[in-house]
């Protein structure tokens, strides 16, 4: 399925345009390689700057790629002439805490009051590891990663407080180092781990039971990774009980524009530039 | 005199200490290498949201380090117990884009209603670079670096808008990767350069007239090296015309708690743990 996808539409514009038209309604793994995709937060103008201040303060789980003007569903650095009510596959409405839609655009919604969170996700990095030659379990067995819940508080901002939510992908013991250095490379897509070994010091119980998604087995010559997780931003959002607060249904991502930086300094675009 | 002070007041703390009882009003180049320095800008709460959009969004000149809670003059994420109405050698107050003061202390202008940013700044990596022996002219002729105003535009949010500012070290031309490689692992302190070579590709007609500082003399075997400049938030702050805008005196900066990040992965703190 996800070969038929990405063959028919390759490029993100594409990809935007098959969700606007309903004909794409499931989740973005593994399309458009190569870019950056990215997770939605949608909340009344008023709380915008605590918000984005949460986010700024917690850049592990909430990683900015673009912010919308008040009232403009445009987002003009990650995708210019998209439209963020209608170009994510699936979305999740809350009022108060509560989930009230799960719809496939968010027009109904949408007020000149909204302003618009693109936040980077581990599908970013993902493609940069299969890349890398890593088999990952969540990717090849077609069912996600697990997502837990930690006890690590994030930086609370206004009414946005919540402890870190973490993904977990098992990775052999002598590649860990590699896969940290890795995604240290892409602060975009959480950056490096927050964790490698013990589950039990970022307060999870029990690895076959997430509170997202379902278990990946660690097998012998592998150790648990955690990586911070952009679930962390719907959680604050549920969490500071807003009037209506949006987010991307699961893996339903937005898929940007915007090439994967890498911070290895050689092959960035700007500093290229006449060198 | 530098190495004065760093023997008188060698960490953090005490160097903010010592400005805060007006002991230190200098600039604070050189002062407790391997700790993030940052300049500020305070803006009124009505435009925080759109200051703080401004500085996500043009993360090269205006890299987010913290960003306090409303009315809060302690940036707990950078230094907590700190000021920043006290703990910075030198400010600068504007008036509707007027410079009306240049004071070692801004708590007769600070209310209930100031949102303080701390922004990084180039010293930090200034630190890492003469760690790696780089001789930096500004440095060692103790004068500083050219500033250039660019035409490049930044992104604009709200009243925020300006071209980037840029500062500017000649580098041994077979350097020139290698001080790329080394300031992109630091996006905190404007990451890669902007540009390498001409000095017209950015619309800077002459080296030799910065906008801001002293020329630097770029040798035979040198080129021109141009980094994104925090002084690109000042600006932006001034064109908006705020009732009240608050900057750091020029190369006088907030010397923070945090020890210098590197995205060379193996020795992230984070990614360690357990490892």
């Amino acid at each position: 399925m996800g070969d038929q996808v990405e063959r028919r539409w390759s490029t993100p514009r594409e990809i935007r345009q098959a969700a606007r038209t309903g004909q794409w309604a499931q989740p973005t793994r593994g399309l458009a390689p190569g870019y950056i995709q990215a997770g939605l937060a949608v909340v009344p103008s008023q709380y915008a700057f605590d918000f984005l201040r949460f986010c700024v303060l917690n850049p592990q789980p909430c990683p900015i790629v673009d912010v919308t003007e008040p009232g403009l569903p445009e987002p003009r650095v990650a995708a210019p002439g998209a439209d963020v009510r209608t170009d994510l596959p699936r979305y999740r409405v809350y009022r108060y805490g509560e989930l009230i839609d799960e719809p496939t655009d968010i027009r109904a919604y949408w007020t000149d009051d909204c302003v618009a969170f693109l936040i980077g996700c581990s599908f970013t990095f993902e493609s940069l590891l299969v890349g890398a030659g890593f088999q990952l379990k969540g990717m090849s067995e077609g069912r996600g990663n697990p997502i837990f819940q930690t006890t690590r508080p994030c930086v609370p901002s206004g009414p946005f407080r919540t402890d870190m939510v973490v993904s977990m992908r098992p990775i052999e013991r002598h590649r860990v180092e590699e896969v940290t250095r890795l995604t240290a490379q892409v602060p975009v897509a959480h950056g490096a781990p927050v964790h490698v070994g013990d589950p039990a010091e970022l307060g999870i119980a029990r690895l076959d039971q997430p509170n997202w998604g379902r278990p990946l087995p660690v097998d012998a010559g592998e150790v648990p990774v955690f990586w911070a997780c952009s679930i962390t931003a719907e959680a604050a959002g549920r969490a500071a009980n807003l009037p209506l607060f949006i987010a991307h249904a699961p893996a339903h991502m937005f898929v940007t524009d915007l090439p994967i930086p890498t911070l290895a300094g050689g092959d960035s675009g700007a500093a290229s530039d006449g060198a």
